[in-house]
């Protein structure tokens, strides 16, 4: 693996869509007792359902740590790999590297720096060395060359790419105090172009309400195709996400993307608010450096964080009305594709869904 | 990756002899302060030597803890891949999954249980399950399915292959009282060729004298081709080395291998006796479990420890005047690879040599 010190886009390589084929993906196996309940035992059951729903259609590795190696192994079916690796937590999709490709099919990865989302500003946990090192690992193991992106903060959940030029962020992660402040929003856009290979970039306002990331646009907005997204709504104009949402959907409606086009925008429900109860906080070890929940706490619970697969979108289930009505709207978007409903109650305890744990490799 | 429950020569699997093509090679960046001199500075510059002659003509994995990933990627060429893998310590050879192919090219390994070469009875360190662990995780990164063979003591130096039926192992360490003492020479036999897809086993009475595995073949006889071998050799009667080296002349040429050959025995001189100094010994850090070295021990020196890739044979100097003497019985008797000679002493001073740290990897 070389480690390389110029811009992907002066390189000729761009960021695919997660829609366009895949190699692969990354998961990492869940440990961290103050993050998941009942020492992980809950999540690792549900991380293994939405393994196995992925490696339907591609290779799945599971990062796991020596300590995990072996529980991971005889618990994941044969087809899956797994591979000792150290991290601090299980969200994938923010310390996987971000791949990007050339017109000639090659591959790399960007190392970008991790900071376990704010790091001492705002930050969930502290140390978080061993996330910060796993990207330039993961494209080690695949034997892809690796763009030096350490001095700029950026977490996989916070962009999302639709292929053709155009990338998509929140203001309120990408411009908070713990990400890159010396950074104007200018110099920011910029930025991700150089390193993205992108034209455009979509500057969403909000994210999801208490979404500890400082909202991830994986938990609000994604590209469903070129030119085409699906935001998280609520018609309940008293739910504090109402405004935010609302905000959000005036902006996608103002804008065009690289290529010229007014997006389209499907709104997708969101569940009734989902909140931790007495149970759920005995259920984790409180540890330095996370903050601890208390009972009454709404997750941040969204159908936008689901996964897209070459064969599916996997996508969380919380036993609500709307897991239905979602399914149904995200199959409409996706008719080639297998819409896999997952109960997610378990993953979102951690504080993310099945996006934040998943980190595809491109073909 | 499967496990399999099974015995490779029933699925029609047998383990190639190292001169046969490879796919590649793993090494373990040496890290432990008890086995290498100043808490493994030179030993892994010297390691680094054995890569690069590794690398130019076969991929070479190394696998190095967290803590030293980063010094390990920086130090070797990007052709090199490196894994985070937790280990004991650094020899590849003995913890290598012992790969296996059959007549389709199918590649499979061989998970031996490892126990540092005696376990409490004479083993050389305590634990030894970060080590005992690495041969299913190996396979797993390569992708092949992985014979349990947990229940059955074994390291990859104290078996030889020729690739033609016949396997080459010692008296002195598959007997000895820490390895499978519940069973006889005849199960033993009888396991090797079940396990190796083997018909017949060469048992040497010794190997190289003060060799902490209890005598390893690999560090006193090699085959380099079928129905060849280079055997360990010291003329001086007075050396403790000679009746070793002599009993196990007169048994090759006493035997015929599973294709009814004579063996033919080519003897590659020793190097004067190499013993450690008061420096050495306080270059090492004592830890629990390790045997301290004093000064005036003897080191198992030999030339046989060499490592034959695609396009070389690795082979050990030490600064003796038979190096040269060695290198030319080895490029005679491998005229088509290079001859390649790496200062080993700040191996040797860990307890092996060349090819203690290398696993192959058959194509």
């Amino acid at each position: 693996m070389k480690i390389l010190h110029t811009l992907p886009r002066e390189d000729g390589f761009r960021m695919p869509a997660e829609f366009e084929r895949h190699r692969g993906c990354f998961l990492i196996w869940p440990e961290r007792a103050d993050s998941w309940a009942n020492g992980g035992y809950a999540a690792r059951r549900a991380f293994t359902n939405v393994i196995k729903a992925i490696a339907r259609s591609e290779k799945v590795i599971v990062l796991a740590s020596f300590a995990q190696y072996e529980n991971a192994r005889v618990s994941l079916p044969p087809e899956v790999k797994v591979v000792e690796m150290s991290t601090d937590d299980a969200w994938a999709r923010d310390i996987t590297p971000t791949f990007v490709k050339n017109d000639k099919g090659e591959l790399r990865g960007i190392d970008w720096g991790f900071n376990a989302w704010g790091g001492l500003y705002d930050g969930l946990y502290f140390p978080w060395d061993r996330d910060n090192k796993a990207a330039k690992k993961m494209c080690d193991l695949l034997d892809v060359d690796c763009y030096d992106q350490q001095s700029f903060i950026l977490e996989g959940g916070s962009i999302h790419s639709d292929g053709e030029g155009t990338v998509m962020v929140t203001e309120s992660c990408l411009l908070s105090g713990g990400r890159n402040p010396q950074m104007t929003k200018e110099e920011i856009t910029r930025h991700l172009c150089d390193t993205l290979g992108a034209e455009k970039v979509l500057w969403l306002p909000y994210g999801i309400y208490l979404d500890e990331t400082n909202e991830h646009v994986d938990n609000v907005c994604a590209f469903t195709a070129p030119g085409e997204v699906v935001l998280a709504w609520t018609d309940n104009e008293s739910d504090p996400q109402y405004p935010m949402s609302k905000a959000d959907l005036d902006y996608l409606q103002s804008v065009t993307d690289a290529k010229g086009r007014k997006l389209k925008v499907h709104l997708l429900p969101l569940p009734s608010p989902i909140t931790v109860d007495e149970e759920d906080c005995d259920a984790l070890d409180p540890m330095d450096g996370e903050p601890t929940r208390v009972p009454g706490d709404r997750l941040a619970a969204s159908y936008v964080n689901f996964y897209i697969s070459n064969g599916a979108v996997v996508m969380p289930a919380f036993g609500d009305p709307n897991d239905n009505k979602a399914a149904a709207i995200l199959a409409g978007l996706f008719p080639t594709r297998e819409i896999i409903q997952i109960p997610a109650r378990d993953i979102l305890i951690g504080g993310g869904n099945i996006h934040c744990i998943t980190g595809q490799i491109p073909e």
